[in-house]
């Protein structure tokens, strides 16, 4: 049987391989600099900080290593939010995969964790909003030097991750007690056809549910939302097996206009690894 | 940096990526009951053991490891033949991944490490062929109940190998230093472009040198060489560069026959990992 770690990290490699996920690298997709075997290298590359993880590390630290050799490839960021969602869920898999006990989880984290959070982003470039005006001296983009500023206002890493929802959905998950992630790993469950098919499933329910804040971030919240409700046509038509061919172009048009639907992936991930912990998959 | 036992993970991983690679599971094709998911799920589950040859275990023990944990996934024998190449490597590269080193790793096997080789043939069906007349007892087929007769003879995992040579190439690494394992590296550092094309331009050289054993033994050796002596057509062409389509057919049709060149893979993989180890390639 696959460790906790171990499944975190196929998960990673499920997720990119997962096909057509319109906007993301995936088996059939790569971007200009953003290649299917950066992220293969960074899913290999996490794998040490999940085994600490899986360890009883603290999240913050854990994390930190995950991100740390994740970016250990040229491509760039390929998982840092998928592993914001995965690194607490394999904490809780020592325990019990369930939802109370990853949020307990997360509402444990502390200051020393919000504090490896913020290193992490001195390894790799994340794409992230202008903070309100309030959290300038906690901008994420200011890496560890943004670390006095955390203490001396006592943030653990959850308070860092209340404070970025709205606008990130990531931390959203932190803070409602990872219910898309579940729900991922429900509709991962209930979807037919191989992995990879179900993978695409899931991804384009999810992006038809929530407009996603990666896209709202990096080009704006009209875009996003004319990407959701693209995909709720596409769900609600059943296309995925009914005209596949309008969902690969629909995948084809958005990787042409650089918009990659990020945050949607990161959700995906985690429920596949809470689907293959709980053999709601297999494979 | 990448330790040794992740990037013999990442090798598998990128092994399967590698596309066009005619006659296997790539990025773009599948076969019936083996799919992509299940290389995917194979690598992951062979860090384990590849963990224990990076922390000095003896190579059977770590082999088996490896193989029993690749096997957990539905697709069957994913990575066989390409972790009997890579266990010994890896412990190599804790002195130094020279074939020197790789030889002396490989001869200085003990009957032990030959009787966890063949329990591992009870976690996973792996194709071979009939044995000689006078290794009927040690028939690999056997598994572990071959383990007292080989005991009884006193052979070593690589006196196993040893006698598995001519029929496969894969064994024959391990009596010739790790040749082409090493040349792989070469020939993945000089070719053009990523590293998927790079692995595919490898993979077609090494099946334009030798008739791939996996399809003698499974089919028979006219198909090996048919194979082989259109890979050659396809390499003096340069075909891979000037007319890709061509290959990409020749991969279609091998896989719609059903004939797999997985030792040419296994090679490939082990070159791939000695590339990245040397940082010959980049990624």
């Amino acid at each position: 049987m696959r460790s906790p770690a171990a499944n975190a990290e196929l998960a990673l490699l499920l997720e990119v391989a997962g096909t057509p996920k319109p906007g993301n690298v995936d088996r059939h997709r790569d971007l200009a600099e953003l290649r299917f075997e950066h992220f293969l290298a960074g899913a290999v590359g996490a794998r040490e900080g999940l085994e600490l993880a899986a360890d009883g590390a603290a999240v913050g630290p854990a994390f930190e290593r995950a991100v740390e050799e994740m970016a250990a490839q040229k491509g760039g960021n390929t998982q840092f939010g998928a592993l914001l969602l995965l690194v607490p869920l394999v904490r809780a898999a020592r325990d019990d995969l369930s939802q109370p006990v990853a949020e307990a989880v997360v509402r444990e984290t502390t200051v020393g964790d919000a504090a490896s959070f913020y290193r992490a982003f001195d390894h790799v470039d994340v794409g992230v909003d202008e903070p309100p005006a309030d959290m300038t001296a906690l901008d994420v983009r200011r890496g560890a030097d943004a670390i006095p500023a955390l203490e001396e206002r006592g943030l653990t890493l959850f308070d860092i991750m209340e404070r970025s929802v709205p606008g990130d959905d990531v931390a959203r998950e932190w803070v409602r007690g990872f219910d898309r992630s579940f729900g991922a790993a429900e509709r991962l469950a209930e979807a037919d056809g191989t992995v990879s098919e179900r993978t695409a499933a899931a991804f384009l329910s999810l992006l038809a549910e929530r407009p996603d804040t990666l896209v709202a971030t990096r080009h704006n919240e009209a875009t996003a939302r004319e990407v959701t409700d693209r995909a709720a046509e596409l769900v609600a038509d059943d296309a995925l097996e009914t005209d596949r061919d309008t969902v690969e172009a629909f995948a084809d048009d958005l990787v042409d206009r650089g918009i990659n639907p990020g945050t949607t992936a990161d959700v995906t991930a985690a429920g596949l690894f809470v689907a293959l912990e709980h053999e709601a998959i297999e494979l």
